[in-house]
């Protein structure tokens, strides 16, 4: 029962068009649940400011950089939370892949960097207290490089791992000096 | 006497103050030779746009991004070579380290994130086509947290490696999409 109303819940929120652009009968729609996922890459992100850098291991195997729009940045560097209303962090992954054109030069095996875009590519948090109040007030988005929304079995692991870190308002990233 | 060259040329350099508040006492002394070394921190690069990222092994054993001003970011973007006068890249770099309570939530050593900042915390290359022609019309600089510039012989590594990729403008990192 739980995975068909999540299921119902998943179907609604992408029928239901996006945060930033939804016409009248899609927000009407949208009213009918409590979305959890963002559907529209945010304009411009790649043009935020730096937050951090992780590589993760494992499955994702891959080097990442995480930006932020200006309420983020002001937040993190004020070093105040809760992260205001209209935050959005942006998080870029690539493939973790050896530079066999760096390495030439250093002579040895030394230098990792971002390769192909991973099916995790973009992924954004877009804090809206009212829309997203069944999930901490913070929406979650994932998308492939092509712009397609991340597969519903992918966007469910995203709030479960967010919830044990809600001391720091559900976000990971610490900023990097 | 190469040694006793390069030495006299970092002390001037160094002694001939900045590429960006040079006073025209200080300007007439960096006149007099042919500087390598940015010795002044380029002012709002923390604000600067994201080009890429990457993790060095070895004896660095660092994450780090990398940042441009505008112009370096224009270049980038339309894939022009050489860069343009004024161009600045910067790249900021921190301690590889684990994640520890990444890892707790994850349930496994994944997640490897900036720790504290190295000697080489902060470089940069400044075009500027004039100033630096001995060394390919970049100004190479280095400094550690507190702002202080690095020790001439890790300055001394920077020109040899960059000459490797002359025919990509000196420049190691490509621009992550």
């Amino acid at each position: 029962m739980k995975r068909i109303t999540f299921l119902l819940l998943a179907l609604a929120t992408l029928a239901a068009g996006t945060v930033f652009t939804a016409t009248t009968s899609r927000h009407a729609a949208a009213q009918e649940v409590t979305p959890i996922f963002v559907t529209k890459i945010p304009a411009g992100y790649r043009d935020w400011r730096f937050i951090s850098v992780a590589h993760e291991e494992g499955e994702l195997n891959d080097i990442r950089t995480i930006l932020g729009n200006d309420p983020a940045i002001k937040a993190y560097r004020e070093g105040k939370l809760p992260f205001p209303e209209g935050t959005i962090i942006a998080r870029i992954a690539w493939r973790y892949v050896p530079s066999a054109e760096n390495n030439k030069i250093f002579g040895r095996e030394q230098s990792f960097v971002p390769g192909e875009q991973p099916p995790w590519y973009l992924q954004f948090m877009v804090k809206d207290s009212n829309k997203y109040a069944a999930t901490g007030g913070w929406g979650y988005a994932q998308f492939d490089k092509d712009g397609k929304p991340g597969p519903e079995s992918d966007m469910k692991k995203c709030v479960p791992c967010h919830q044990a870190i809600k001391d720091r308002d559900f976000v990971f990233t610490r900023y990097a000096p």
